[in-house]
């Protein structure tokens, strides 16, 4: 053998630290918020030095960036659910939303997106994006529309999130994916196509 | 005139003085979360001596606790919502929450409360009875029911907060009241009243 496929180049060598900064980044921006997190706590829970955090990430800004980026394969589970029918829309939304934090990369990723985005601008537009987007595979909607559903959607789907992720209060934060689905997938769908003038 | 009454007496000087650090600590934990807040940082906002903020509070989380303590005039409205007839519940609930929030003090109070309930137990446990007593008015619930209604309806009240509120995503952000109950209370009632196994 030639090569050794297991030994890491330059290349790789770059790729596995990038990850485990912002594997570390990802926990300490969701532990300790925006404020509390620093370069330097970073680097240390990582074990390499805070220069190399500034080589690859550029700054503070650079490095929440990098590390809220939802993985691949999760924007094509959105881009999935975008195309399933109206009338199940709501259950779709939410299974793409159990589904994502139910996978551990992309669980971390939210978890440091909702715990930012309140003080950090550039994570609220990411956040601002994900909410606007929840319609797009809807045709039949106006713009104003497509943006209050998608807003109460969000409302109730994040909502849902705080509460079995993020503070994990009970019994919300233990009940199974269906019995989630039955309780609260016809009110995502009333928000989707239902009435809300009344 | 043998005494002034806009002078402060000692009495009325502690009571200024631990107004002044709570209001600081309200906006510091909403600002920097649980972990990126310092009492040398209140007592700095507060223009207070960090040994004052001790002296009074204990503690971080002593100061926390009295930060996220809700004013007695929100209590009252908790306990008069209580009371409403089962079927209006939901416009209720969420009427409440809009008040609140549109109380200055109850407002900055409920943002340290969601801005610190994620890492911090004793915020974590306040929000946690909230949560649980939504419906304690209801007496034709077992209290399976009624826990699991009362999280689903949290878990709805409060990621509209948060969109509204805290990450102030349009145009939930913007909606007036009587939009936001025409379109969400329903939702809410059925959590309260509806059939959640289908």
């Amino acid at each position: 053998m030639s090569r050794k496929p297991t030994t890491p180049g330059p290349r790789d060598e770059r790729g596995v630290l990038a990850a485990r900064i912002l594997d570390a980044a990802r926990q300490a921006f969701a532990e300790t918020g925006w404020a509390g997190t620093t370069i330097r706590a970073v680097a240390r829970a990582a074990d390499v030095d805070p220069a190399l955090v500034y080589h690859y990430f550029d700054s503070k800004e650079g490095l929440l960036d990098a590390a809220t980026n939802p993985p691949a394969r999760w924007l094509e589970n959105v881009a999935r659910t975008w195309t399933a029918p109206v009338d199940d829309l709501g259950e779709a939304l939410l299974r793409l939303m159990l589904g994502a934090w139910a996978d551990e990369e992309t669980g971390r990723v939210l978890r440091a997106v909702l715990q930012t985005a309140a003080h950090e601008p550039a994570t609220r537009e990411k956040l601002r994006r994900v909410v606007e987007g929840q319609l797009i595979g809807v045709s039949s909607l106006t713009d104003d529309e497509r943006s209050v559903r998608s807003g109460l959607i969000a409302s109730q789907i994040m909502g849902l999130a705080m509460m079995r992720y993020v503070w994990k209060i009970e019994p919300v934060a233990s009940m199974t994916d269906d019995e989630l689905v039955a309780a609260v997938a016809p009110n995502l769908q009333r928000y989707v196509s239902g009435n809300l003038d009344q």
